[in-house]
């Protein structure tokens, strides 16, 4: 039996070796950090290492790093109550808390007219599209782009950021809101008053322990240049693809993206049956947003860019890592296209 | 170097073996639980089956278990928008948002008048003093008294109840908000759909997976019988305390409590200097509620029963876990009294 095909990294990326250890390794810590005692103070101080570790892979010293349950938590805490304005290419977490007010173009990126009152991601994690951040914006989501693209949290104009470990190789259900230092923040869960009263509850002290060693590991390995390799086996797959499939629409090629992300729309043939025959050939990779709780529907981020329903009900979404070789990318391409070309003959 | 002695389980608890190897089996499953291929299901059962092992555990068979980052979020979840009177004994995740409306009596018993309009806890972290839940109650904070007393939420009277991980051997960051079926609830975090649409956000898989692999060993333990034994090692304590210090105030003694719970208050003796001269002797113990971010004050608790300031800025608590032994329990007794007679030859 071949072994599965994993290219579905921006749903949720594996585990990296360097979180695992320092998860295993917090587990033998048992206080609760918000105790004063010595074994209290060992666990507070795991979470500040962590804090530091993942304030150094973003960029953002001296920012206010505070962490959460994820992105979607840190979605809410900077959202709620500001009445921003966003784009329909955010990330449901956004989109729950913003109005769809800012326009979008073809190619995927968002005009932002007042960036003090709008959310703009940094990078789409459908189509993988970068946008150039206004100074002065409000929030941005940088979970796609964090630890995938060169860039610091304090030289991107943003005043807050929503990350997530799970994205760069943490664990999944911690996440951080990053925010200048001095941004006026109501807490939303409110008790004991960690995390300097932004967000009560006792840590994930293993969880976090986990982010900053991935962020730690992903800093590193982004300046490494590893994402070069992964973005030429990107590029690999693209030819392949279009070579192969003449009407599959590259969403978003003419922009700058994400060196892992393809997003391949062919009209006519669902997403969601891709996906399926696709799993079921030992390839994982997913039809839109990963983060929506199996519900399926046409791309809310293609109709945003002006594709008709048919084709935003056509596309998946491949997304490869650091751990993706070429024969796998080759082998996705191979087998596609087999589905690809039996589609076609049913459907003539 | 004679090993630390940590008496401050209601703070948080050790981590199980069980939800140790739970969770590192958990870290191999790569897959988002919303994902719909192979990898995305195997997440996905990692998550229901811990539901299953939390809701067996706590007698909570065909209610609705909401995943939440800890009994904080489950609370803020639980109780935001409902106006709930609670009384001054409840957790601050609690009172961040009841009212401290209901009275409580000298050993620390509530009145309800209202079930469907209060919140009441079923055990006390400071006391342990255990509460008879009315029938009909909005919400019960169950997290100390999960695992370490037998009841079934099925059976309690409350709607809603609020649980953690970590007080039962699980990890930090990892809770639940339990409901009767059909129980109406606005989600606070929005956005993907998870957790039934009460919750999105991408799971914490690995926590969970601990929270799951805790609650089963914690129930199997307390159906063994294991805390009768902790409580005879807290009664040992105690009757060792009360033969050498007079003065010392067993706080609700005379009520049903935690087995393994003892709050000893020693007035003109802050509490505060008692835990940093026990933490230098090598005992963990608590003033207060540890999820109090190191906050330095006199217990609410202490105050809401009818004792002065002084007495409660004086308390102590020292709550015992499965694996304190005898030696243990006369270590620190025997210290704590050298202590308590050192502060008294200051003091006269």
């Amino acid at each position: 039996m071949k072994s599965r095909v994993y290219l579905d990294y921006n749903a949720t990326a594996l585990l990296r070796v360097e979180a695992r250890d320092a998860m295993i390794s917090a587990m033998d810590v048992v206080g609760n950090p918000s105790s004063v005692h010595s074994e209290g103070r060992a666990a507070k101080a795991i979470v500040e290492k962590a804090r530091a570790q993942v304030a150094a892979a973003l960029g953002a010293e001296g920012a206010d790093i505070v962490f959460t349950s994820g992105a979607t938590e840190a979605a809410a805490l900077a959202c709620i109550g500001r009445k921003l304005d966003g784009a329909a290419i955010e990330h449901d977490a956004v989109m729950a808390w913003v109005s769809d007010g800012l326009v979008v173009d073809g190619a995927g990126h968002v005009t932002v007219t007042h960036p003090e009152g709008s959310a703009l991601q940094q990078a789409n994690s459908e189509t993988g599209v970068v946008q150039d951040l206004p100074q002065g914006l409000a929030v941005s989501d940088m979970t796609q782009a964090f630890g995938k693209l060169p860039f610091a949290f304090n030289w991107s104009g943003a005043q807050m950021a929503l990350i997530s470990a799970h994205k760069l190789g943490g664990p999944k259900g911690v996440g951080a809101l990053v925010m200048k230092r001095g941004t006026d923040l109501a807490a939303q869960i409110r008790g004991g008053g960690q995390e300097m009263g932004r967000r009560s509850g006792t840590e994930n002290v293993i969880g976090i322990a986990g982010f900053g060693a991935a962020a730690e590991a992903a800093a590193r390995d982004l300046d490494a240049g590893i994402w070069d390799r992964v973005e030429k086996l990107r590029n690999i797959l693209e030819i392949a693809i279009e070579a192969g499939a003449k009407e599959t629409i590259l969403v978003g090629k003419s922009a700058r993206r994400l060196p892992n992300t393809s997003c391949l729309a062919t009209p006519g043939w669902k997403g969601e049956t891709q996906v399926m025959q696709m799993d079921l050939a030992g390839f994982a990779i997913s039809a839109g947003s990963a983060c929506s709780s199996g519900k399926v529907r046409a791309s809310r981020v293609l109709t945003a860019m002006g594709y008709d329903e048919a084709v935003a009900a056509s596309a998946i979404r491949v997304s490869l890592g650091p751990a993706t070789t070429e024969d796998e990318v080759l082998r996705f391409a191979e087998t596609w296209l087999e589905k690809y070309h039996r589609h076609r003959a049913r459907a003539a």
